[in-house]
């Protein structure tokens, strides 16, 4: 049995509450458990050198723990003067996965940035980052719509993500940070809204796994993400009406 | 009038909420107005190189916005590599006030760290941050006491501080930041729960003041800093009972 | 048929030149078609500290490309003062993927830094540095073996890597920079001697991809790699007999 | 009895040489006893990015101090590869206190900046350095003015900076580095030529104090102020004689 | 008599072997003894900066070793987030000895980046790199020479380098590694096809020298260098032709 | 004609003014013209790391040059961020330079640290800075030697340097700045009071240089440097007893 007695395809409780910031073009405050991460999302009416001039947009991602997120003060990678490479790793996967149900030329020539500031955290901060970030992104999506006329609605599918693993010879699925360091194999997975992968990032340090262990896994993810997307449907409500829709 | 109606002496809403952080040995959420700022309290069973082998304690601060806390998206200083001058004039003055209403010889040699993390700014931050701050250091150290049997509580007074400014010829008190951007004059004062002043950094960069303006500013301060630190042991209840109390 | 006119599930030609450097602990040249990699294995004899104490080893890998191996120039990240984000991604896979295989408490209290230095790129140059790494890896151990009288054989089975891709909806593999930069679907994994998983990381940032694509590319990675594997074997010789034997 | 034999009101031995340097548009050697600062004001004709299209100019200081112009050797922040959070907070003092008496306006759209650069150092370096920068400031606009023809002249005011403590319960002007690491207070005021505040920092980190105290350390600090002034003016001479004068 | 049985004034086994890289626009691997550089020559189509409007051209010169490529591991210079005072001289002086046989504004706006990377290093890494460098650029400009009309050939002589030392009394030619770390006096000369001088850097920290021992290292770098000129003329062939020749 | 009338051998106007500074171990105010450095030599009883446990002592040296020390103002290494390639060149040879003339032994287990901060720069910094720094540090080992009883004196011998350099086709001594940015070739020569050379480094970038021509350049530079050192004698009188003699 898992020490917070969930069983093995539970998901931790998760809250995901829009709105938070009062700046931002769209925000959310997710909770997994205890894990907590605010993510806004940033509209900038330009893009990076590298897309000028293509006609299309671009979605960022930046990521950050507060120092007393964890069991012990971190140092700030600010006061250090450089990220760690755990840091950008993570944030190059957020946009990532971001970008993959966003269609860049029906969004025009703008920049949204996801900011998923983790204010605590307790396992899954990345997984959990990606399942804020989609809200957040859709939120300022939907603000732009009613602004601008997109002649295709720019997001193209739900988006969400879980983390996996094996403990113990278990499959597990979403486990918090106790599980997390006691796991052989670890397995991020990003999906879409109708169910293809969009991210699989396993790892077997401690332990190689096998094909037969990796489809246990994939299947437990699949289930998981799809009550991650439930879930962001309920929260958007008729925000999200239009995600994956063309209008003609 | 002012541009939320209130009057020139009156504070705005103040929440201060404890413990919203499992990890921290101290923490508290601090609400003024609009700014949020989340301060949480580390305590390190050492001290820094150039404290070593004197018998005393030291307490420091970190002070850090959210990218999108504000009205635009400020680009992170960790991704700049290193941190602006305000930031650290900020975490200076953090630091620097709550020293001055602790016994570092009473503490014995212990380090706290004091994060000062702003989740929405409004104005007021870096005042904000040292009121918020100070609950939070009292709960970790009303912590400590409970392992430690010191002789002399290390915290000899309350502590708290507000912003007031000179808007059209009017002094006001904390300022949020509409207000804060069209003041002429611009001062932050820091006092104890004894009357004392601990900081008072008065600018009028636009405009030079007369010693009588500075009077008034002085006093619209004292009054403010009263109010809070009667907030401040409302929140810390019987766990503020010691501060200032000598046993022997 | 794909511009190098190999099949869809073969290998470019494959060189491992064992020993080009004169200082180094173990040394292997890897050319995989046109990528060319110099893997060097530094033995050092001792630990970082969050390893001390442990009676345990640490292996560790930097990767960097000399700024002409593509074919415009990159800017040196000495130069720009910092490390990217893609290459601290691609040491930390490269570190993390050894360690797989290695018993950290058989080699003991010592160090072994794989330096992978891409000469030319064209394509696959993480695989390929993990491919040649293993063999510089192999030779130091074995050198190390020949000093001191390890009771369990430090390196538990071989480890190669390979990467697999969808372009125009054909799985591939070892796809070249040309292909890379047309996949949809890329996917890098690796796999140890016996047949296991170690990492797999795959993406769909330009389209998500189904549960049997997936099987398809994970069916062609595990052909790739016992290739690999076959050719590492050669490259050792008697230096490899060791290898995932248990002494008693 | 102060340690070189001042009263409690008497200003350190005060020199203001101009034109130290050959190259720069304006430049001051400041003594203030054993305090040395060379400063040297540079013009610019553009402002920096944030202030274009205003048709405004811009002051900036920069602040330093050679490695051994203090009793034991400092690091140089070149090495170090960042500025301290002190030398930051204290060329924003300065660049600050010297706007308030610049109409930027009038100025036009050019930038002036103060390099204050500390020889020696025996307490009140900051505040030496902003009577010296004044000067050298003073300098390169009559320089300017001579080549352009302002309408209105872009001084307002004179202005000068002293600091003030409290030591042993006695108020005192003008600490040197003896007296200002014993004082429980510590102050820093900018005053303009006509009686105006324009920066106050105060802090009491080992003592608070009451407002009675504050009063004497302001008193004391407008008296050396207006020295200071006289002193300017002096050096000076005819240069000055604009300042503060309207053209109509 | 010296370890590697060389007499006093023999160069080691020279090889330069042009074209080792596809992409760059001229490349030489150029081997002196153990000594081993990659010289890779990449051509930009404008100049930095401060060239800018001047219708001439640029020649600069980066200059790094593989960590490895010494007998014990160099931290990564991108690792430690600056380049070493060495690295920035090395690359400093190739780029200057360049420099000086090239007719800048025959070669109009355009810079060559003359990359020189240590992949192995016994002993004069420095003067290796600019014999190596010269070829790679002669390389290039035959290039642009096929496409681009150039009224004078750019390249206005020949270009190599050697060093020189004192080691018990005995002017050597060429020094390796183990005889470089116990000469008294080391000099690098950079010399001419027409035997002029371009750099002469002599030092002896650990044993001042006189002008006659100065004579004698100046004659053996002489002939040295006139053999390595004969080696880069074998080397580039035809191509070389029009080095110092003029077009009318 | 030299455009401030000297012949082509004549040094600039020399100042040596020893002790400018109060805390510094040892120190001078040297002017060469219109260039003029403050040298401040600080004693420190360790040493590096990598000198650790030879029982030697060590000589090192820092130059930097003030913002506004140029006609046009510099960009401080410290706002930059890091040292340029020219100042790290420069302190590697004034370092180098010094410990020539210094027994390590006899100096024991402390390092002096030579400050050479450039006041103002009219051509020939690096070379007034040796000039300079040998006097600082002169006066630093004759304190040293009040309090310690060296059994062998430290200092061996004298040391100066200068630059010379050829504008068109005439050698002459000490380049003013005007006269350095017009030099064809250029060539700072360091040599000690016995008549040796420590450094030469000639760069003919513009123009490669005879052997004739560098013969000329050799002579001049010996000429100069006889007549410094006689200044450097006069500067320091007894002080300079017991340079390159040897207690027995």
């Amino acid at each position: 049995m898992r020490t917070d007695k969930r069983s093995l395809n539970e998901l931790r409780r998760l809250t995901l509450k829009p709105h938070p910031n009062k700046y931002a073009e769209g925000s959310v405050w997710i909770e997994m458990g205890d894990t907590k991460v605010l993510c806004t999302a940033t509209v900038d009416e330009k893009v990076p050198p590298f897309m000028k001039g293509q006609g299309k947009g671009w979605i960022t991602a930046e990521y950050s723990m507060l120092p007393r997120a964890t069991q012990t003060r971190n140092q700030r990678e600010s006061a250090k003067g450089k990220l760690t490479g755990r840091t950008m790793e993570i944030q190059r996967l957020i946009g990532r996965a971001l970008r993959s149900v966003i269609d860049l030329q029906a969004l025009g020539e703008r920049t949204i940035t996801l900011d998923c500031d983790v204010i605590q955290a307790d396992g899954g901060t990345r997984t959990t980052s990606i399942t804020g970030a989609f809200v957040a992104l859709a939120l300022a999506v939907h603000n732009l719509s009613l602004q601008h006329n997109f002649n295709r609605y720019p997001i193209t599918d739900y988006l969400a993500s879980v983390s996996v693993g094996v403990i113990q010879e278990q499959a597990m699925l979403d486990l918090n940070y106790e599980e997390d360091s006691k796991a052989k194999v670890d397995m991020n997975v990003v999906m879409t809204g109708t169910g293809k992968f969009v991210e699989i990032q396993g790892t077997g340090e401690d332990a190689p796994f096998s094909r037969d262990e990796l489809q246990k896994l994939l299947s437990l993810s699949e289930e998981g993400i799809r009550t991650l997307i439930e879930k962001q449907k309920e929260a958007l409500g008729p925000v999200g009406a239009r995600i994956g829709a063309t209008l003609v």
